[in-house]
């Protein structure tokens, strides 16, 4: 697969003596790293040309499979749409995924060069090889094993596969109101999100939702001597930070009156369920954090807490000397840039009104504030024992012969209540991604073994939902 | 006096008919701006070679002038000791400045390169143009002119000049106790504070002192996603502001225990003195400032706060995402640059331990605080009526015939303090700064009157200290 040698004995000294160290690396292996060598970089203008590339790649890989597959022109970067022979009476089944990727930088700290996969300790390593092109493509495979293996799909089936999902997806929810009819489905299914530890099914049934904000108070018309002005006029860093904590309360409590009020409580069982799920204990959250101690709103366990409670996180403070050592300036401003955490039944729209109040009201003395409103998606909530939910759970206990946990998401995926919205169907997420994938940083990797569950996964779903 | 034709355009537009505009710049100020030339920033270690090439061109020009001028080693910035021939039975007056300048950024919001001066408005716009470069040079001409213009100076003069004093003078004290016999004077002049308003001539006889620190809290090892781990862990950046907003009560007060303990009450006189100064009323600071409010201590007026009563002041806070829009990242840590101004009878070590004290006590839960110490000075006051005194006001007087005003200063010069305790001399402020100098600020600038009478200020000095 590679030139040189070195490669090859990468990947045999890795991954031991087992069957395709003999035989190289799969095919399915090898039609992935094709997949992972396009740096498709949605958000950097120069790798436009990459993005596209990628996406006619994988038409023409869905053609090949008997796919009728097309690429549609967006503002942006295209969708790929690809489908079965529909009939009635079927169920429709869309699957979702992305095949654009983060940026790399800072590219120092990769063991091995992004775009060029490569196989360690069991491990694809590549940008991508989780966020999404390795979830995703399982899919696309277990799809092509079915239709070689049997007379077809038992399923009207649709790829929707976009390449802007990393900059926010900013042409999806209109190319889906153009084409809601095409796209009209039972159930849409993703691969894009966590399991909670290596071996375990995970379905994901509740999603965050997000508001974001930045705040800016201004005093003087530039930065000031601190002694010689110092004490008689308000400083925006003081005046940000008497701000910033005003809104949680000493106990970690979200401050901000009524932010809590259209909380829907956690269920009983979701927080039986959730005490015994591996991965996820308090400890588990200390290690992977590597933080000195836990903080959070009182009364509830780690994962409670990113699951199932809203949050206001300060994202970025800044204000005044950024450099080394001290300079005695008393700014001119200062900002706060915040994203609020949501959960059902929490309204964006209703939460950002509270919080610019809260802002507003707040301001200290002497600095005028500006709130400049950014991003925001709705939380989403679905019940994972409904049909389609257990068609799930059986799809999962077969592709990894192990009982699947039930979990919510403490992320924020907005395209999954846009799926609500415009298509009508409830959305199943069956997570691939371990804690340590490394999605978004530096030495981004996915399981081989994730990987070839991941296939499995798709031709049992598929299966499951026909009934 | 530039290659272009354009500064010279503007400077005739600027500064109207005078003599200057059709003669050009005089040779004082070209050899002023030959000083502002060099980027004698001290504290970037980028600058070190041009602090020390600036350093020798003042060696070059005191020798030039008739006096014994040498460049003295220290530990980082040399300093430069100036003198005539000492003559037994006379005054010694030793007069401080420093070469040294202050970072420019931003340097964006600079309306003219920060190195490359020029005049504008009848002032001269350069880093160091005020803080003290102009100042200092001021003097330097005073004692040229009169060298030419008598036979010698009236005096025993020393020149002690430094490199250090933005960086708060490491090395002075110990060149001070190295040097102190051939240092050894009867009064110290500097030029390095304000006037209260252009044309006010203003003696200052009290200086605020300053202790100075860093505040890091570290959360996790790395940033993490804000959707993932929002709510489990402490977020160093919220915990910022908490501890920051800790520092103050919400009238304005510093909150930390002890901080007023040994706070000098004002006397009557001086209340009375500068309700009765120009320039420094609160309208005045508004306007200068251009805050939106004035903000500080209840109980006094804005040159009260600034001039006799002690702050905590926020210099710089920071973590977290600081570029533009939205990064969902719970950052790792945060910063806060802290400098308290000091009044007497505060003492900066005794202040520091209980800041330290209230920092760790007051550091929210879930992240590690490490506090760094910084440079401090002690605070100054001496009487304005003694015999120096009155000489001061007589020359101050003379150059700019007006009635000066007593002021104390908000600002901080440590050595002033270290003057008095080492070379027992007391230490007369003689400031040619105006409010709107922007100094540490960009678009730093000085006035070419206050810069012409400063010459004249130090001939009169000189003149007046000999009887």
């Amino acid at each position: 697969m590679s030139p040189d040698g070195r490669r090859s004995d990468r990947v045999a000294l890795a991954i031991g003596a087992d069957m395709w160290t003999i035989c190289g690396v799969t095919p399915d292996l090898q039609e992935l790293f094709s997949f992972l060598r396009f740096p498709s970089v949605s958000t950097d203008s120069r790798h436009a040309d990459d993005v596209r590339a990628c996406a006619g790649w994988l038409v023409e890989k869905l053609s090949a499979m008997g796919l009728a597959a097309e690429l549609h022109e967006t503002p942006k970067h295209p969708v790929v749409i690809a489908r079965n022979e529909h009939a009635k009476g079927r169920r429709t089944v869309l699957i979702y995924g992305h095949y654009d990727v983060q940026p790399v930088d800072p590219i120092e700290l990769w063991t091995s060069p992004p775009f060029e996969p490569e196989i360690r300790d069991g491990r694809i390593w590549a940008r991508g090889a989780t966020d999404n092109k390795g979830q995703m493509f399982a899919h696309v495979l277990g799809v092509e094993k079915t239709l070689k293996e049997t007379e077809g799909l038992p399923v009207n089936l649709i790829f929707l596969f976009e390449g802007e999902e990393e900059i926010g997806s900013p042409s999806l929810s209109s190319f889906l109101l153009h084409h809601c009819d095409e796209l009209r489905c039972d159930v849409v299914a993703i691969s894009d999100t966590g399991m909670v530890a290596p071996g375990v099914p995970t379905l994901g049934y509740g999603l965050r939702g997000i508001a974001c904000c930045e705040a800016i108070l201004r005093g003087p018309k530039q930065d000031l001597h601190s002694g010689l002005f110092g004490g008689a006029v308000a400083n925006p860093a003081a005046a940000i930070a008497r701000l910033v904590s005003s809104l949680h309360a000493l106990d970690g409590r979200v401050a901000i009156d009524g932010f809590y009020d259209a909380v829907r409580p956690l269920e009983d069982w979701e927080r039986h369920m959730w005490s015994h799920v591996p991965g996820v204990a308090d400890a588990d959250f200390l290690k992977v954090t590597g933080s000195p101690g836990l903080f959070g709103e009182p009364g509830y366990t780690s994962a409670e807490r990113t699951w199932a409670r809203p949050t206001a996180e300060v994202n970025g403070i800044g204000g005044g000397y950024q450099g080394e050592g001290s300079k005695t300036v008393l700014p001119s401003q200062a900002f706060v840039k915040l994203s609020f955490r949501l959960v059902p039944d929490q309204d964006p729209k209703d939460i950002m009104d509270k919080v610019v109040n809260h802002l507003e009201w707040h301001c200290p003395p002497g600095v005028e504030i500006e709130v400049v409103t950014g991003h925001d998606g709705k939380p989403y909530i679905t019940d994972p024992n409904s049909a389609f939910g257990q068609a799930a759970q059986t799809a999962l206990r077969n592709a990894f012969d192990a009982e699947p946990v039930l979990i919510r998401e403490g992320g924020s995926i907005p395209i999954v209540q846009t799926f609500r919205d415009i298509l009508g169907a409830d959305t199943l997420l069956l997570g691939l991604a371990l804690s340590d994938a490394q999605v978004h940083s530096p030495n981004e990797n996915f399981p081989v073994e994730n990987f070839e569950a991941g296939i499995r996964l798709n031709q049992s779903l598929l299966l499951e939902l026909a009934k």
